[in-house]
């Protein structure tokens, strides 16, 4: 009996550590890292701030998990995209089409993400997500050279300059000030010229033969 | 008199505060922003550290402050490049290899300024001087398209993709396993490899047309 009484008590452990973890995304695509006090958040969960800290030592930390699960799953939906089917070209514009249609759908989260000031706990796993997305690239880059279709010497090196290009790309779009501009009505880029530009830039960068459309 | 007492004591006061900052920059180059502890500076200043905090009210204030004095150094290097003579191909080539070469000269700075996770004040500045880097892009990109060397749309969006590529390309040979193994012998990226592949990815990117040497 014993055995089953701690079985669910970690149960219940873990089911309040997921649910802190998801009312924590939702307030960081909301109002990006800035709007995670741990305060806050343990009132959107229903618990003393003092329990919060039970499940994680610090708000660096929390703010690292949230980091890398929402991370993990734009790893894993480019992953599909890059691997689907097509030629390396098709691939790669595909791939960034959707990485940048996911970014517009959830603006305030992918700058969240992608560039919002934060506790060094994130810039670490920014980091190391920057290079699993860059294996992700070494796959495409290999097998597009593999095939002819396109140029590379250093191929760990230019898929980080991918990594870094999309990223970039993606700041300003995304930032406060265009959210601002956007709100106020003013002329902002679209998505389908951001996307456009950028696959022409990557794709050119790594000598794929043109015209890519 | 007063006022003469009065200006020499700002005198001393900048002196002292420009001297901090050197110190500072010392530390940050030897052992990255890890290494800017207010302890161990006020040590290297001669001075208490209650001392210090009269001059800069935080750790995070102070290392954006030196941050901030170490980038637009390499601001106007590259300004100074991408403005030199020559077309605007050869330019940005000679200003990414110049880049390049500086950030290899000082590894351990380049890759604090980059990429070292570091107080969310760090963070801002790198934001802002991302945008600086932008704005001499966007300068040379409209030059080169201008005279029908780049073949360039959105041209902003395009220089943001060349600071993002540039910056990733030098976070992997500037990291610190990358240092780790140059210290024990293993193969690592040379200079001119990376400086090359990064100039022919960003050449490319924008339309430069080939060949490029």
């Amino acid at each position: 009996m014993a055995y089953r009484t701690t079985e669910a008590r970690l149960d219940r452990d873990q089911a309040l550590r997921a649910r802190i973890l998801d009312c924590a995304l939702l307030r960081v695509a909301e109002g990006g890292f800035a709007a995670l006090t741990m305060q806050a958040l343990a009132d959107d969960v229903g618990i003393a701030t003092g329990s919060l800290y039970r499940h994680f030592r610090s708000k660096g930390e929390l703010a690292a998990e949230v980091f890398a699960s929402a991370s993990q799953r734009e790893v894993d939906a480019l992953a599909a995209a890059l691997r689907g089917p097509g030629s390396a070209s098709e691939r790669l514009r595909i791939g960034l089409e959707q990485f940048a249609a996911r970014a517009w759908h959830s603006r305030r989260l992918a700058f969240a993400l992608i560039a919002e000031p934060v506790d060094p706990e994130v810039d670490e796993q920014r980091l190391l997500y920057r290079e699993a997305y860059a294996e992700l690239f070494i796959d495409l880059l290999e097998e597009g050279a593999g095939a002819g279709e396109f140029r590379v010497e250093q191929i760990g090196l230019m898929a980080a300059c991918l990594v870094g290009a999309i990223a970039e790309a993606l700041v300003g779009p995304l930032s406060p000030p265009a959210r601002a501009a956007r709100e106020a009505g003013q002329p902002t880029l679209e998505l389908a010229q951001v996307s456009a530009s950028l696959a022409t830039f990557c794709l050119r960068a790594v000598g794929a033969k043109e015209p890519m459309r």
